[in-house]
């Protein structure tokens, strides 16, 4: 496995250099969130991941998590790390302080994510789904259901869930049959079957709380029929602690290609007793308003392996002896040339660091619009809002999309050693390749993206992002350095916005289009503003190239905003030829002209 | 898991419509494989793979092999299926009836081993390492060799391998370090340590076979000084059965990302009896005589892959209900539509098909090819040969890349169910993922296109492609219904010539520029050469669309090659753009100033 160590210098120049978190955590009144607190938390959660999750990650994988009659047992290891975790107080690092919580920005709680899902993603699953449990209780909760669950959750005895799933149905939720009988203490009996439930039983926490949809009896069908429920394995007993066993089991864990150390489990509610959250029939609005976070954290995975990759494959590439440099001998005293200085494998390495780097920002800049949306003031709100609801899809299907290439790529520099499990780099390929499906799978974000955010908004939705990246373009047309670049970035910029017009007139002929054309739509979408995220950083790293002491890292952006700009945005022009051939030669084969 | 059925209809439509494989038989003197005989086959080999193989490609995966003290023992069933298969004739039906093979067409050997990599990629590593060590003995062997171990290795009582790669080297093969040194009796002590093994211990056969290329100690140093040797585990005694052990060992089984009933062995050479092979410091000689069928071998597998994908993914979007059509209800007596009314869901399984139907025509058309080295006619050797040494690269990594890329979008269409291993989607990625990878990595294919191929006989060895193209596209310039998609494809056969020429003038210059473009260029090739085949069987269909009997199958083609053209070939735009960009960026970089 190769050995994880927190990209610090990067992180740092998105954080300090390119996106101002301080400027903005003193603007957005996180007074907490001084320089020193983030240094502090940078290195401080750079050891825990790199000491305690980092060398749980290959044992994890190969051990599995073991089910036997409903109880689940993690991994060697899990537990305990979970206990330093909780303990470190990094569960309750951006929650509310009236529960415990350090109050952090959400921003930063993303940077120490990162750091978690790089180490060990299968371990990140278990605070991941508790964050997202606690979210919902904390914007749709009741005063006492925060103050019964929020306290314990953030101090991590208590872990959570969400159940939305069920064997018949992932995307359409609308047909879920969990049902909810009101009971007469004003609680409810839940009752059916959840499945692919991460964290749904394990052993590394007191108690569990699931976040359940299910329909009342007289629900209306379809989505607007489906309420939320909060259901713990242990009832609260009078002094607020875990007390009776409610009625929900583990009825098995799933076997799957990778994550294997994440508990994924089938969760049977026996009229389990139950306590709506938030107001009968709005559950699924419910989950929306934590939808950008979720989605965010999930677009996170595809960088997480990424950069464990990108950290494997380089120092393979660079240890690795095999053939001569085309151009002749570069270490005559070797065997044979380290395969670095081959050209092929320079464009693979580059091509992972360009989207993870790429990835990077562009998670940034939207973890900082998820701080954004808290702010007091109105407009940078909206503004923050409509940001993310164009972002959002994106940030879940590029960066786990190109997530992927990028641990094939990684593997791929191993050669045969790639295949091969103890060198841990096809692992990573197999605990990525779950993110461009769950979650809402990279298909349906496209849909979500081009359908109901793009042509939904006629357009406006898309054009709050393609404005910032014009005056971005205008301000830097002439810049000495870099203006082929912003010409080639606006140049994209406008024709995104022409070929959205021709998607919205076919679409209005034929709704067929709208699916026909949005995942080239969302990939155009995604190489266009992983280009801004590149020229953001290329124009910080030309302005720094004179710092002496740091000029090899600002080269080293420069070139790999190059790289991208020569060989990975010029994509484009594929997706868009795909958008362009409409809907025609997708919708003529029938159902039986597929296979014969 | 999927159920395998073998894709009969879309070979015969190959076999007898496309490419006229009875034609070319009578005219190569391959008098036995008459259209019943073929026919015959391709309905016993179904069968075979259909029922005997299929069932255990779960199974396999889920037990994998066992290693104990030197021994290796294969998944259950295994053993009785090779058992089978030896025993159906099926490992001598494309080999010499001097030793008892059948002494079929390499195209019909070619097609059965479709069925059996679709069936049972594992499985089909055992016949196909033992097909490659009986055809370097067939090429090299003396008449002697030849008899003491082809008519034994027909019948499938001893088995093959291929041992060329060790821990420190598996593309760099001139810096092995086994070591050959003579014995007084004409025969070699071998020593040393191979990797990667596949099929190198089993319990399926008598004996094993393995072909190993080592150093005799005046050899001069890289790959001029490598020797071929057969060294048996067991020595063939006075009678020509197996007898004394020799001092061969496997030493340990890989655990691997996929094909996991496949053994993948270390194995020992400790001063073991070995017999040159052919002349010695020749091996690497030899090993390329056969290097084009294990490539395209190799290529196979990401059909192999896809095609069981695509019969899984097809059969689940028609039965997986899942919200409704954009254009309205579709089944509104059921709770929601197939998925498979969905644009996006088609796009994926067009890609799919696309692919496969594609792969299956190039891989089809090099199989005559490699029938027709053989010919009498020096020319039409001379043609073959020449055609083979382009294509051979592109079938071995375009067809990997992209069946890779199919089985992932299988997976991808069964959503969360996709990432759980019972399905067996999951698997078909997991063992398609090698195939990029071994056999010549794809990045060296791709040198070996561009570098060796292409420029080193300053583009002779493409344009007698490239002008079969142009022929072809001449003569349907006026095509009623398909003339768009010549003058697309002859577009960018021109393209191709313009690329190649550019690229040859700056390799002048710079060598560098020659890996910085190489696996763009062979996959723009790529996208080419599957135009050419996907517009060859359109101009079929169309030809034949007015037989009403099968009316659906040949729309069922014009349809996919109208979505080719237009979603995937125009992705060369984007290799195009790569290519361009040439290595500058590539290079630009010291070896630290990757990661910081």
């Amino acid at each position: 496995m190769p050995a994880y160590k927190a990209p610090l210098r990067d992180m740092r120049f998105l954080i300090d250099e390119v996106f101002d978190f301080h400027g903005s955590y003193a603007a957005n009144g996180a007074e907490d969130a001084t320089p020193d607190t983030v240094s502090a938390i940078l290195e401080e959660g750079a050891k825990f991941c790199e000491q305690v999750l980092a060398p749980l990650n290959r044992s994890g994988d190969e051990e599995g998590c073991h089910f036997n009659d409903g109880v689940v047992v993690t991994p060697k290891g899990f537990k305990e790390a979970f206990a330093q975790y909780a303990e470190g107080g990094w569960m309750g690092l951006a929650s509310d302080p009236t529960y415990g919580g350090q109050g952090l920005p959400h921003s930063l709680g993303l940077v120490v994510g990162e750091m978690v899902g790089s180490a060990n993603t299968s371990f990140g699953m278990y605070p991941g789904l508790t964050h997202g449990a606690m979210a919902a209780i904390a914007a749709h909760g009741t005063d006492e259901q925060k103050q019964a669950y929020l306290p314990l959750m953030t101090e991590g005895r208590w872990t959570g869930t969400m159940c939305l799933t069920e064997s018949h149905c992932g995307t359409d939720l609308g047909i879920i049959k969990t049902r909810a009988v009101p009971n007469a203490d004003g609680s409810y009996a839940i009752s059916g079957t959840k499945i692919f439930i991460s964290a749904g039983e394990h052993d590394m926490s007191e108690n569990i709380v699931h976040l359940v949809l299910a329909k009342l009896p007289d629900a209306p069908a379809g989505t607007k029929g489906i309420s939320l429920f909060i259901v713990p394995k242990f009832l609260p007993d009078a002094s607020g602690e875990a007390g009776e066993r409610n009625a929900v089991a583990c009825g098995s864990i799933e076997h799957k290609m990778g994550i294997k150390a994440s508990a994924t489990c089938v969760i049977n509610f026996d009229g389990a007793k139950g306590f709506l959250i938030g107001e009968p029939n709005k559950g699924l609005n419910c989950m929306f308003t934590m939808m950008n976070h979720a989605r965010l954290g999930t677009g996170m995975q595809g960088l997480c392996s990424g950069e464990a990759s990108f950290q494997g494959a380089i120092q393979y590439a660079n240890e690795r002896l095999q053939m001569r440099a085309l151009t002749g001998v570069k270490f005559p005293e070797k065997p044979a040339d380290p395969i670095i200085v081959h050209p092929d494998v320079r464009r693979m390495l580059l091509t992972m660091k360009a989207f993870n780097e790429g990835n990077r920002a562009l998670a940034y800049f939207t973890a900082q619009l998820l701080d954004q949306i808290h702010s007091s003031d109105a407009d940078k709100r909206k503004e923050a809002e409509d940001l993310l609801a164009f972002l959002t899809p994106i940030c879940k299907s590029f960066m786990t999309d190109t997530g992927l290439e990028v641990t094939n790529l990684g593997m791929q520099i191993f050669g045969g050693h790639g295949y091969i499990r103890e060198w841990g780099m096809e692992q990573l390929v197999r605990d990525c390749r779950i993110a461009p499906i769950y979650e809402g799978t990279n298909g349906i974000q496209a849909l979500d993206l081009l359908g109901r955010k793009v042509l939904g908004s006629q357009g406006k939705l898309m054009l709050g992002f393609t404005k910032q990246v014009h005056k971005f373009c205008e301000a830097n047309a002439q810049h000495p350095q870099l203006q082929h670049y912003v010409s080639q970035l606006a140049g994209l910029n406008r024709e995104l916005g022409e070929i959205t017009t021709r998607i919205g007139m076919a679409a209005m002929k034929n709704p067929d289009e709208v699916g026909a054309a949005s995942v080239d739509y969302l990939m155009y979408c995604g190489y266009l503003v992983l280009g801004y995220f590149w020229l953001r950083m290329a124009v910080v790293a030309q302005g720094k190239l004179d710092e002496a002491s740091d000029a090899a890292f600002y080269q080293s952006k420069l070139t790999t905003a190059e790289f991208y700009f020569a060989r990975l945005l010029p994509r484009t022009a594929a997706h868009k030829a795909a958008i362009e051939a409409g809907s025609a030669s997708l919708m003529k084969l029938t159902a039986d002209q597929f296979a014969f």
